[in-house]
């Protein structure tokens, strides 16, 4: 099966999971904890969990589906609480909890999620020294996640951020969790510690390529699908990796930091990355990322679910939105 | 021991182990979550936590003390959310973590405890199927607790709450936390399922006893013990279980809700209530939680955790802060 055929048919099986656990409750905080997390989206941690499993042990995939979701209500839960403190109003093309309800709300739909999360954990069927093993990893993710989430912010204010302090933030901020969401998977299945490890470095390495290639799509995002306008990180002064990389080489972005950019200016604001090399430094990054992780794999079978999580990274820095 | 004794002694224990956990920890956001955590407390919940593992099996409270740190730091993470939602700013005799702090390090503040209270279940010396069982009912038991505070929350809006939502609500909010406290050491202790039901009945019963008792306080609040102006709830109109019923028996306590009140018109409202019969009527119904919760207690033998569990119960309402 080719990637796009096998996570469309995953997605399906977890929308339709997710939304007989928590679509369609009574009372405002159930459709206030489900509103974002049956609003679709690609389920990619969801379908890493299950091709872990299967990797470790072909076909036991069905029985960790529960945790599959843990992972996708614990990233939902993160989108909900982020939302508010970055002040988002739109998210997967809906208004975000905070917006469309109010904040008191949103915390404790974020706080309801969560809790969900690790519930769905104890229900996979597994060994329960797997299962407390998962436990244990999930909620030292969530806590890395707060810490990426915590740096993410104090970095706004900071004019000295240099490249492995923002290679460290992704890695808390979308590389642990994808880290968690292969070992889980790993784990439930009874893999050994080195199956476990080769896992959680390929999802980590994986995550953090997803959030540097996140940089380069700014500036080519088409904003009906990413949802963002063309190059908000340069006009809101973020600190991505572009932004890093162009300080540390003399490069003044603050010109671009205004309220809005006409395509020309873009247009010459990339002009000015390419010539300083920029562009290819940050590629070159992702590669490296990528790389590494496909190279974790290699202590597997070559087997579908090898080929398969090797494509999700790929895809990882492939994609434009 | 008398409970006076134990429960200072113990709080020094639990104090001891949350400051060589999570004090003096480096950055803000370390910070921010120790910051109330270690701000004193009577440790009500782990001393609830490891009775109930004693009263299962008799010296086995050592090997939960991490359950039970994990449920003053599941309690404490509610306390920060809850302060945001709020608006209040001082808790515990310490400016609340969104006040010293600001709203997103609270809302992650919060968020870290979180995951460290589910961290430390998984640290409790215990079968592996127990810890899944405790996991799944913190979870199920954080679920309830924000049900709670969102029902509490929109009761300010309406006029018609019932003598039996009120209930309802004040079990979601503190009779769970205090039902989870009492079973998950019954269940780390390897306790049967009667002796983990009357655990977690004793628990949520006395909650209920101690949250209405907080009704009567409020009249009698020395503000120096409680951190509350006395009648505080009248002033804002609360629906305590008091307002409730006074409401039901026709009386108009509209009248006491403004800015400030002197001594006689608390005096007066104290008087009012009195005559209908409420205040007894209150008094009676945190009477009749105590005994049931008393009476959970029977199918255990007569031993010294019993009768600590009991005074516990007993001191939930003769408190007067």
């Amino acid at each position: 099966m080719n990637l796009e055929s096998y996570l469309e048919k995953n997605a399906d099986l977890i929308d339709a999971r997710l939304d007989s656990l928590f679509g369609g409750l009574p009372g405002e905080l159930n459709k206030a904890s489900a509103h974002l997390l049956c609003a679709g989206g690609k389920r990619l941690r969801p379908a890493v969990t299950m091709l872990a499993a299967d990797i470790v042990k072909k076909g036991i995939s069905d029985s960790v589906i529960p945790a599959a979701l843990a992972l996708e209500v614990t990233h939902t839960f993160t989108l909900v609480h982020d939302d508010i403190m970055d002040g988002d109003v739109v998210r997967r093309g809906v208004p975000t909890v905070h917006t469309k309800w109010d904040e008191p709300t949103a915390i404790l739909a974020g706080d309801v999620l969560y809790a969900e999360a690790f519930e769905l954990i104890t229900l996979a069927e597994a060994d329960p020294d797997a299962k407390v093993k998962a436990v244990a990893l999930l909620a030292r993710t969530c806590i890395d996640i707060c810490r990426g989430q915590h740096d993410d912010m104090s970095f706004e204010d900071r004019d000295d951020v240099d490249p492995y302090e923002y290679l460290e933030m992704v890695g808390q901020k979308t590389g642990k969790l994808y880290a968690a969401a292969a070992a889980i998977g790993g784990i439930l299945a009874g893999g050994n510690v080195n199956q476990v490890a080769a896992l959680h470095d390929w999802g980590y390495l994986s995550g953090v390529a997803f959030q540097i290639q996140d940089d380069v799509i700014d500036f080519m995002a088409d904003s009906s699908k990413s949802g963002k306008d063309r190059a908000s990180d340069l006009r809101e002064g973020k600190k991505t990796l572009v932004a890093i990389l162009a300080k540390e080489k003399g490069l003044d972005l603050s010109k671009y930091r205004k309220e809005s950019l006409s395509e020309e200016e873009i247009d010459r604001a990339i002009a000015e990355l390419d010539e300083a090399g920029i562009i290819d430094a940050v590629r070159e990054t992702a590669i490296d990322h990528v790389n590494r992780a496909k190279d974790m794999l290699v202590i597997f079978p070559d087997c579908e679910e090898r080929r398969l999580l090797g494509e999700i990274t790929d895809y990882f820095i492939n994609r434009s939105f």
